[in-house]
C-alpha cells in the first residue's frame, strides 16, 4: 500500500490529501458538507476520475450525516441539492455521475427509514464504492502487468495513480502490480502541463513507492520515443466512449499519435465505470476549459505577458484506432470497438 | 520594426535585451568581453540560432576592442581564446560556428594592420553579419508569406522571432511579413516548455506588434489541430542537416508528426547559414542536454519532488520527410532532400 491516503472517512467528515500542495507538503484537510466536497473537486484538491467519483459519493454521505437532525423533507431536499452541486463540480469525468447515480439508488432504497439509518446506509454505500475501486484497480493491475516484458520502460502522462483513485491506481496500478510481480520496471513521467500532475503527483507517488522514475517536459516525449526503448505508453481515462474513443488529460492524444508512429503499444487503463455507453464517440464528450491562469504561470508566478489571450482545454480525445488495448477489471480488450466494448460490458 | 532591440553595439560594448527577464521587464545589460558575451549566450540572455551567431560575432568585436592596447601577439592570443570560449557556449546552433568562421576569416584578412584597425575591421564584420541577418529575414518573410492564405491561422513553437535574430525574425518574420502584406493572420503560440520561450517571448513579441496571438500549453497543440482550422505550422531551426532533417527546439518533432496527421503544412524558416552540409543527417547533430532545474520548476519555484531523476534534452530532430518546405532567403524548397539542398546552396 502507498504511504498516503487519497481519501478517508474520519470523524464524520471526508479527509482528502490536498493534491494542490504536493509534493512540497502532505496536508489532509477535512470536508464536512457536500458543498465543501464539491469545492474540493472543483479546485483540484482531489482529482482523477475514479477519485472524483469516490469523493462525490462521500460528499453525499457527509451531507446526509450533516442533515440527519433535520425533518425527513429537509433531509431529502438537502440531498437533492447535494447531488446537483456535486454533479456540476467537473464536467468531463463520467465516474462522477456514475458514483452519484449509485448513491441516488441507495438513497431511494433507504426511503421510509429514519434519517440516521439513511445516513448510515449512504456512508456504507460510499465506502463500498471506494473499496470496490481499490479491488478493481488491483484486478486491472494484474491484467495490465501481464502485457509488460519482465524488464521494461513505460511512459505515462498525467497522474492515473493511487492519488487519482481510492488506492493503487489505474495506469500506475498496472505499474505497481508489475513491480510487485517482480518485473524490473522504469517509468518516464510526462510533467503534464498546465497543472503539472506528472511532475507533482506521478513523480512523487512513484518515488514514495521506490519505483524508478524519470521526469520530462511533455515536449520531450516524442524525442525519447525515438531515442530510448520504450515498451509501452500507459495512461488512464476520464471517459471512454461507446466506440472506444478515450477522453483523458490534454496531451494524451499527442502521446498516442507518437506512440503509433514509433510502434509503441498504447494502453488505456479504464475501469468499466469509466466507459460511457451513452457517448457514442469522442465528439459527444464535453471538453472542460479551465482557467487561463493555469497556462499563464504556476503557483502565483506568472510568466506570460499581461492581457494575452489563452486557451486551456484540459482534456482531449484519442480516437479508438490509436488505442492498442483497453485494460479493465474484466480483462484486456485489444483494438477497442463498439462491438468489443458492448461484449465487454455484457460479460 | 519591432519596438525593441535584440542586440546593439553601444559605447564599445554589446548591449543585449535580457530575454530571461521578459516579459516582466525589458532590461538592456552591456557586455564588454568575449567571456561575458559567451556567458550571456550560455545563460540564455540571448538565444535563437541567428541571434547567437550575431552575438558571437559581436563578442569577437568587443574582445578586439578590449585588447587593442595590447601587443600584437597578445591581441592574437586573446582573440584565439575568445573564439574558443564563444565556440563552446552552445553546442547545437550551427550559426554560432558559421559566424565565428566568418570572423576568423576577417581576422586573418586584417593581419599586418595595427590593433585599432583590426578591431575596427572586426566590428564592421560583426555589423555586416547582423545587417545581413535582417535582410535575409525580410527575404525569407516575403517568400514565406506567399505560402499563406489571405486569412489564416498559424501555429508556432518556441521563439523564432525578432528576439531570436538581429531583427524581423525567421518563423515570426514570415508572420510579420504576411501581416505587413495585409494578410489577416492569427497565431497560436505553444508555450514551449521547459524554458517557456513561446509564453515569454513569442507571445510578448507578437503582442508588441499587435498581431493576434493565443497562447497554449504544448500538450494542447494536437487537440487544437483537430478542432480549429490551422493553415500552417511554422517553426525556425537551429540546424538543418544536408538531407533536410531539422534540429530545433524540443517539441518541434511532435508538432511535425501531428501536423502530418492533420494534413497541415509544416514549414521551417531557415536562413542558409542554418544549413550544415557537414551533418549528413539529423543523427549527426549533437543534442544539448540542459540543467534539470528547467524541468523541475521555473524562476526559483520548484514543483517537482526533491531528488527526482530528470532528463532535459532541449532540441529534437524532425526528419525531412515531415517537412513540407524549407523557407530560405533564396526561396522555398519543397519536400527538402539532399539533392534539393545541394541545388539550393549552389544557386
Amino acid at each position: 500500500m502507498p504511504a498516503f491516503h487519497t481519501l478517508r472517512w474520519v470523524d464524520d467528515t471526508l479527509e482528502l490529501l490536498d493534491q494542490k500542495l504536493l509534493p512540497a507538503r502532505s496536508e489532509y484537510p477535512r470536508f464536512g458538507s457536500a458543498a465543501a466536497v464539491a469545492g474540493a473537486i472543483r479546485d483540484l484538491v482531489v482529482r482523477g476520475a475514479p477519485a472524483i467519483g469516490c469523493a462525490a459519493a462521500y460528499g453525499i454521505a457527509v451531507e446526509a450525516r450533516r442533515l440527519r437532525g433535520q425533518s425527513p423533507a429537509q433531509f431529502d431536499a438537502g440531498l437533492q441539492q447535494a447531488f446537483e452541486v456535486l454533479g456540476a463540480s467537473r464536467p468531463t469525468a463520467v465516474n462522477l455521475h456514475w458514483a452519484l447515480d449509485r448513491m441516488r439508488t441507495h438513497l431511494a432504497g433507504s426511503e421510509g427509514m429514519d434519517n440516521n439509518a439513511r445516513a448510515d446506509a449512504l456512508l456504507a454505500a460510499a465506502r463500498d464504492i471506494a473499496d470496490e475501486d481499490v479491488r478493481i484497480n488491483r484486478a486491472m493491475g494484474t491484467h495490465g502487468a501481464a502485457l509488460l516484458p519482465d524488464v521494461c520502460c513505460v511512459m505515462t502522462h498525467c497522474n492515473a495513480g493511487a492519488l487519482a483513485t481510492a488506492g493503487h491506481g489505474t495506469a500506475l496500478g498496472i505499474i505497481r502490480s508489475a513491480a510487485s510481480a517482480g518485473k524490473k520496471i522504469e517509468v518516464i513521467a510526462n510533467e503534464t502541463r498546465p497543472f503539472l500532475q506528472g511532475a507533482r503527483l506521478t513523480a512523487w507517488e512513484l518515488q514514495q513507492d521506490g519505483i524508478p522514475v524519470t521526469l520530462i517536459a511533455d515536449s520531450a516525449a516524442g524525442y525519447l520515443m525515438g531515442r530510448r526503448n520504450i515498451d509501452a505508453v500507459i495512461v488512464g481515462a476520464d471517459r471512454v466512449a461507446a466506440n472506444g474513443d478515450v477522453a483523458n488529460k490534454i496531451g494524451t492524444y499527442m502521446m498516442a499519435v507518437l506512440a503509433r508512429r514509433h510502434g509503441i503499444p498504447f494502453y488505456v487503463a479504464c475501469p468499466l465505470s469509466t466507459i460511457d455507453p451513452s457517448s457514442p464517440d469522442g465528439s459527444a464528450i464535453p471538453i472542460e476549459e479551465r482557467d487561463a491562469g493555469e497556462v499563464a504561470g504556476y503557483g502565483g508566478l506568472r510568466w506570460a505577458p499581461q492581457d494575452i489571450r489563452i486557451t486551456n482545454p484540459v482534456f482531449d480525445v484519442t480516437p479508438a484506432d490509436l488505442v492498442t488495448a483497453l485494460v479493465t477489471e474484466r480483462g484486456v480488450l485489444e483494438s477497442p470497438s463498439s462491438a468489443g466494448i458492448r461484449e465487454l460490458l455484457g460479460r
